[in-house]
């Protein structure tokens, strides 16, 4: 009997909707149990242990994740509702491929890739991608296309677990791997002040436009979906550079 | 046999690419036999002869045409292979949707509106839009974000007969329509330096990418279907304010 009850309370519908606080707490839970800083390769990335070659290997892999973002935004852009969310949102696109007088996060990420000894041309050739990598990114962008616009904004919400990483990466960088040039962590530094900005617009457009307890509990499985995304190129990239 | 042969050779694969100018000239000759400055509609238009409600009926139901380029224009930017390709296509985007301390293309259409007599909020409820201007938006929405991207570039060309129409329009609206507040002609005013810019960025892609007989023929083909976007809808637009 109570085992029963217990297994229809587990799955009666909500029927209220969580508050702004509630929700966000849900969110930032996805980021506790499953944002890719708790990948063992970035464990050991952070310990300073990984090789040159693993170095490099997820920075040429990880160069398809970054070529691949404009092109996600893009098609969040196009499926968003209203001018006003598109001017919001186009600045995203800008920081990635530029502006006149301005390389943008892709450029960026190439001197990244420099700065840890792979040529320009390498990593734009894609050679070092492996599949899983390649799979991973195409689902984030085939997710972005296809599914409510909504959705697309709350996957992006990983944004909200980046600045810390990031603010991390930047001293184990500069620390325990110096032989990386530190001119190639301008991609990083933007990201520092990008990233916030960027996540309270897609916060707040989550809080307002999920109205429903099924639409809220669609953004937290967007948001875990992003989480596997990343979590699952960092698990290609693992195995391809043990 | 005779007539056999001809049946044959009009069916005959062309074999051999158009050169760059013999191209142009066949996209050119799109616009002459089919772009809708020569639709009935457009023609009443120039001879000042449309009534205040045909006006507003034309800008009310382009007004959904507008609201829309900016997502055709995303759709593309999301399709198209290189980050210098975007680079120079969204500034379309913000041409439209505007720019921090900018309005844009589609704020510059609802001044239109007021100019003809029409409120903001009318215009954006869209509740004169017909059924037909409505399909033809969508097609070609739907157009750009399913078919290859250079079809999709090579479907904007209309962009290369629009100046002139355009700088006709102006003066038609200010001789023949004096009740029409010159200040509701700044949309088309921009557009005349934006036009043969972003025609420009086109038709250069268009004639390096298309490098077979066949791809030529599609991008002739796209134009070809934009212009029955543009036609159908002064059709709707015609029918339904005759």
């Amino acid at each position: 009997m109570l085992e029963q009850k217990g297994f229809v309370n587990r799955n009666k519908e909500r029927e209220e909707l969580w508050t702004a606080d509630e929700f966000t707490g849900r969110l930032r839970n996805v980021g506790r149990s499953s944002y890719h800083d708790k990948h063992p390769f970035h464990i050991v990335m952070h310990q300073g242990n990984l090789s040159k070659e693993q170095i490099r290997g997820w920075v040429a892999n990880r160069y398809y994740y970054q070529k691949s973002v404009p092109i996600k935004d893009a098609a969040i852009l196009s499926n968003l509702p209203s001018r006003e969310m598109r001017r919001e949102w186009i600045g995203r696109i800008l920081d990635h491929d530029g502006r006149p007088g301005e390389d943008g996060g892709i450029e960026a990420w190439l001197r990244l890739g420099e700065a840890v000894g792979l040529s320009r041309e390498e990593v734009i050739r894609e050679e070092h991608v492996v599949p899983g990598v390649r799979f991973a990114v195409d689902a984030y962008v085939n997710f972005a296309r296809t599914k409510p616009w909504i959705e697309a904004v709350a996957s992006s919400l990983t944004e909200l677990f980046s600045p810390d990483l990031i603010s991390k990466r930047i001293k184990v960088f500069e620390q325990l791997y110096p032989w990386i040039d530190r001119s190639g962590l301008d991609y990083f530094q933007s990201r520092l002040t990008q990233a916030p900005s960027d996540s309270d617009v897609a916060l707040r457009l989550v809080l307002t436009h999920c109205q429903t307890p099924e639409a809220q509990q669609r953004a937290v499985n967007a948001l875990r979906f992003k989480c596997d995304v990343l979590w699952a190129q960092l698990d290609a990239i693992e195995k391809a550079y043990p």
